[in-house]
């Protein structure tokens, strides 16, 4: 029996997720269950030559020593490593966990579940009573909240993804709280207002219902969006990376705003160019573009 | 120099905090200083009569053993106190972090602000670059986001308000980040909506305005409302505390926007009666009643 978290039973979800054989087969080589009407399970063995000489230590040693979070969590297979399976939503916060797991160089499953009407679909629920994605199942333990999953991801098999100095360490565990607890809700209310102004109404009211966006904009939104950017922006200049000289995962967990409004009114290179060339370094990575080149095979779609 | 996480200099701060020997003062003899426009400088000695008696010992040990994020960290008093000081604004979720140093036995200066047409006000920016509270600083450290600041604050002074076994305990980290990150959101949108409604417009463009405001309450607000309150309830119903058999600090964290709610036409005690009686406790509990007591004091007004 799952040792779920927080949620009780997922009865769906044990039937046919492990299918005898799955974790041979290796990406691009998708495993398709046309039968699911919603999902789709594909496995991915990640790109070996990326694995930091870390990773099979680490991946031993995480149910005892990397985190006290994982102290009774079922073990890893016989080779050390772990069964992770990613419930990925399209065009959704998923993406960058994608990422995450690409540069853990972690072997992951991918359950896909697709949008209708821009919403989860119901099915979602199944997984998460929030019918939020994304989830994660790692081993035993079903993981929710893009802070907490990156936490713990990077706690059990990534070591080298979390800061070493204490001042760095803050940062880290501020910003895996900040992206999703203070950054994204703006952006939130920015898309909810968008849904607002592309409602169908009669034509002759349609200016009044942009009157009243633009207000939500011009005293709420901007201010918002400036404070957040600027904010950014003076980190990011004083360091190589947002918490210090490494590369993180909170870097990761910053991203998805960050790829998400860049090249909009208010985040140009002209306005914040150090934020601007930060995004870039983080899209250039290597394992940022395997995972979007595998998101993108499955959006059927160019992502940012 | 401070240790700022992450902001670089706080230097209004530093001028005038710490007047001498406020420390000695008690609560509820505050020291007023008129002389600042924005800000209140109050002292409190928490009440002794309600210290776990395992406090005296975790703040001794705290600085090397209770969290890796302390190691650094200034030194804390001869008597192994820590010099804490909460940055509170009137109606925000600072609030519940005067309940949580309460819960946790600490003593701690209030510095208040108060919003001006119903914003932070702008001075609120010299101390957190996003102006948001609660800003909370813990000898050099300066922390800020409520669920960060929660981990902290019970990591290295008050273990006894974290789970011991390991499914409680991820529950635990999973709800630090689900209040400001899932939860809190919506609510959000939902302030954002309340403006829209209040907004000043000529009065025959007012069934428009509620028009559009409702369309936003049916099709984003309730629905999701729904979601998270069903499954509030559905945990809330398997055990005594949200994490389990014990009180920890992500109670506190999730009493905000349950309190915030309760009395609401969604958060009743017809709809949701455990959640209702779990809210109900939590305010029961004598530290909320202290902290609630000095809020009011503060506030003018009563609270929920």
């Amino acid at each position: 029996m799952a040792n779920l978290l927080p949620f009780k039973t997922i009865t769906r979800y044990q039937h046919f997720v492990y299918p005898a054989s799955h974790h041979t087969c290796n990406f691009p080589r998708y495993k398709y269950f046309s039968s699911l009407s919603v999902t789709t399970i594909i496995s991915h063995r990640a790109k070996q030559a990326n694995y930091r000489p870390i990773f099979d230590k680490l991946a031993h040693s995480s149910a005892t020593q990397s985190s006290n979070m994982a102290t009774t969590n079922a073990p890893n297979d016989e080779a050390g490593r772990p069964k992770v399976t990613l419930f990925w939503l399209n065009q959704s916060r998923a993406q960058r966990i994608v990422w995450l797991l690409e540069e853990l160089g972690l072997d992951y499953d991918l359950e896909v579940y697709r949008r209708v009407d821009r919403l989860a679909p119901p099915k979602a629920k199944e997984i998460h009573p929030l019918g939020k994605f994304p989830v994660v199942k790692v081993n035993d333990d079903l993981l929710a909240e893009s802070g907490f999953i990156t936490e713990y991801l990077v706690d059990n098999y990534g070591e080298w993804l979390k800061p070493k100095d204490r001042a760095s360490l803050m940062r880290y565990k501020y910003f895996l709280h900040y992206s999703e607890g203070s950054f994204m809700p703006p952006l939130l209310v920015g898309i909810v207002m968008q849904g607002v102004k592309n409602a169908p109404v009669p034509f002759f009211l349609k200016p009044l219902v942009n009157m009243i966006c633009s207000g939500v904009e011009t005293k709420y939104l901007l201010p918002n969006y400036k404070t957040h950017f600027d904010f950014l922006e003076s980190e990011i200049s004083q360091r190589p990376w947002l918490t210090g000289e490494e590369f993180t995962g909170a870097d990761i967990l910053l991203s998805f705003p960050l790829t998400v409004m860049k090249g909009k009114s208010i985040f140009t290179q002209e306005n914040y160019p150090a934020l601007w060339a930060y995004t870039e370094k983080l899209t250039g990575r290597e394992a940022y573009k395997r995972a979007t080149k595998k998101t993108e095979a499955m959006e059927g779609d160019k992502l940012v």
